[in-house]
């Protein structure tokens, strides 16, 4: 886990404005687990749930929350450790500065505009009309469509698609094989062939999004499918045509939102989540894992499906829940009913 | 949006068989929607809930459901507008004609057979034995495996893999990073290892086939998967092997479709949606998203699922179903409980 | 269905350990399911169910299970017919051997080290440091990353990422598409953006695993993710950072898997089915297709969800269900006040 450079627990609490109890010029040179780090390693203690690992750790240092102490070795005590892991990584681990050039085998179209800073990998293709910022990186096998736009210090991983007339903003990174702009699912059913709908919209995806390995985001029939300035898009997710994801929300893997759906700013969308055709999502709501929604939902709030349970346990519900409506009907006539016995109990002697 | 080329309203509707109220001179160079559409813009008005909009809009035409008035500009009234959209988008941005050749990067096998009026994008490999109609288009990094046949007027789009033997029909569009032919889920599970199956067969996709960005569709074991003509597929869906989708199927988003399965003819299937191994679902039958089936499902039938809460009554339903089996037993107590009260009460004077 | 090769059904008997009832000496070129197999052919039988296909083929002979008889052809009766098909494919399918060489369109870097007896196919990239182990395949537009290590005899097929840092062991097969190494998802939520948690863990994939087409890693943030040993995964399957999936599990398509969960052994995982993140799934574990989980499931037990129904039927439980909980105490509160008539009836003389 060493990155080769090393820092002194002083220097390391300076930058994470960090305690520490002890040796502020012991050096580490790597983070890791407190399983796997050793005597050169500052160790993560990621909660309390671990300390018993953590006090057989190896370990030259500590990372830990406020109050955390009696660990085998001078800690570094935070009031946000998870902040401070990403910070330490930062300088174990800093990006590595673009080697500006084209590669040799990369076919970029004599009017591809390709900013001097920027970098194209092997084999990769920049199309008529592209425009590429400074600092971009366009990852071996990229395929950068016509007129499509990245902006400074993007990031395309190997194997990325960008289809004709998409746009991309500043530091965005698209993880490998995630195709953008391929065409919406339009097709208006007919009882010998489903015509096709031209797709003939974009993509824009603004600032300081990031987009994980082998998603899709589909162009706009008409207008712009839209991801909005800082949004996180995990693995696998399915983004639909006409589309609008608003600001910094997180959706992990394998979500799905349908066409022309309105996701708000700072939406939480759990892993396999889905989200149906025209739905509007409120601002800073929730759908939990898997969970799935064809109505709006309001801001805010959040919502859930419910969970596996015992296989037998399920059937039996499953069963049970086809009488639940008749059962419903059964008991309120049942309270009638004994309403009555009791009225009559009540005029008794 | 415009595509440069112009088109009078009066020659629009007549190609749309449209009935327009003024100006048939007017010339109009694109399509937009009605909040983005400028003064040569035809914007078209979805449907009646946009009417507001549509009212403020800028544009210098409409298109518009027949009935539609009081906008302000000249108006084509259709029938059918969302089957008007989709021509005049083909009117305005038509498809672009294939410019043959083989692209001098690419990689084609001297016994391939590549039709002079194919074209083959950079970098795209062609193995031994495969066969290029005419006007195919092979984009860019497309892998097309031995013995692999593809008809008339096909398109590979960048990346898309078709292992050896697959046959592609006619005018079949395949998007980016699909993948067709590769094995089938086939093990024999064991106490040791699982024993692989090896998947011999392949997969043939009929004429008119669409197949959505990063979706698989796996060879069978033996014989042939099959997807019938003028089934249209979205994105990340899986079709498991020895599969059989019949003519004229939509399956949206992250579908996916076990071993051995049958889906007839126009079966519509929800995003996410999930069929199992050696299921059976009839004509025209409809899974809605997220919904699942491990049984068959009749012809014409539509399939649901339940859908999101939010989150605190979801947990309390969840608890709560826990109690429903027993519940059922004690509502039919309490009836044979309360009738033998009222029985006794009948009898008393 | 045929590979060229043939097989006399004397022998076949004795690779096989099957009992054959007549023609030793017939000789098969191919193996078919019945509806597809000619005269040259062997046709596997997989049940019972299809008995009555299989008296109507035109098949050479039959592979069927123990006691089935009265086929119109030899048949070689099997313990375990499935097991017997996956070796009899072996036989008329043997797999190819590897032809050694690095392709000349293919990037090597010049330190990478990469067996002579290994296959570098077209456009191909490895990057520094990378090391390639005998007989190992890496397909066309196979992208290797630096410091990448790949086990004898293992197998990239086209368009595969693995990023820099992984470690693949021996026999490990990747279907296309794959991505193994992209950044895990990990974040630190905040009002103005969301700060992206350096992921510099690897992933370590051990002997003999099978991942299928697009499906992906993602690296530890520390450490490793881990895939042991005989675990085979299929297509648009994601795993998260950090987690550690046992031996010999199985995964349907779309499965995923949350970061930092850990898999036991030989768990089964059905098609879209999910598991949080944090959780802990026992040895021999099943969880249902589509089932999910957030919490641990011990070992050896079966999880599952409910299933789709006819549409109006699901609708009116969901509307049902949410009266389940105050239904619960409406059926308490209807039993004592049963229980009190019936006290007191029983007072009565």
């Amino acid at each position: 886990m060493s990155a080769g450079a090393g820092f002194a627990l002083g220097r390391l609490a300076e930058e994470l404005a960090a305690t520490l109890d002890a040796h502020p010029e012991r050096v580490v040179t790597g983070v890791a687990s407190p399983e796997n780090a050793g005597p050169d390693d500052l160790a993560y203690l990621a909660d309390r749930r671990h300390l018993e690992t953590a006090r057989a750790s190896r370990a030259g240092a500590f990372l830990a929350a406020a109050g955390v102490t009696g660990l085998p070795g001078p800690t570094l005590q935070c009031r946000d450790p998870r902040r401070a892991l990403a910070m330490v990584l930062r300088l174990f681990h800093p990006l590595t500065p673009v080697v500006p050039g084209i590669d040799v085998s990369a076919r970029v179209a004599p009017d591809a505009r390709v900013d001097p800073a920027a970098s194209i990998g092997a084999f990769a293709v920049v199309e008529s009309g592209a425009l590429i910022g400074p600092r971009v990186r366009v990852g071996p096998f990229a395929y950068v469509g016509e007129r499509v736009e990245i902006g400074e210090g993007s990031e395309l991983f190997p194997h990325v698609v960008i289809y004709g007339g998409c746009r991309l903003g500043c530091r965005v990174l698209v993880h490998a094989g995630v195709v953008i702009g391929s065409d919406g699912f339009g097709f208006i059913p007919g009882a010998d062939s489903h015509l096709k709908i031209p797709q003939v919209g974009t993509v824009r995806i603004e600032d300081d999004v990031e987009i994980g390995a082998n998603s899709t985001i589909d162009r706009a029939t008409l207008g712009e499918t839209v991801i909005r300035r800082g949004t996180k898009i995990d693995n696998l997710v399915h983004i639909g045509h006409n589309v609008d994801v608003g600001e910094r929300c997180l959706m992990a893997a394998q979500v799905g939102i349908g066409g022309s759906s309105r996701i708000g700013r700072a939406v939480m969308l759990g892993g396999q989540a889905g989200v149906g055709d025209h739905v509007e999502i409120g601002d800073g709501a929730m759908l939990s894992a898997q969970s799935g929604t064809v109505q709006d939902v309001p801001s805010g709030v959040r919502y859930a499906l419910t969970w596996a349970r015992p296989a037998m346990q399920a059937q039996r519900i499953w069963v049970a829940e086809a009488q639940l409506p008749d059962l419903l009907r059964s008991v309120r006539t049942l309270e009638r009913r004994v309403a009555t016995l009791e009225a009559r109990e009540g005029q008794r002697p």
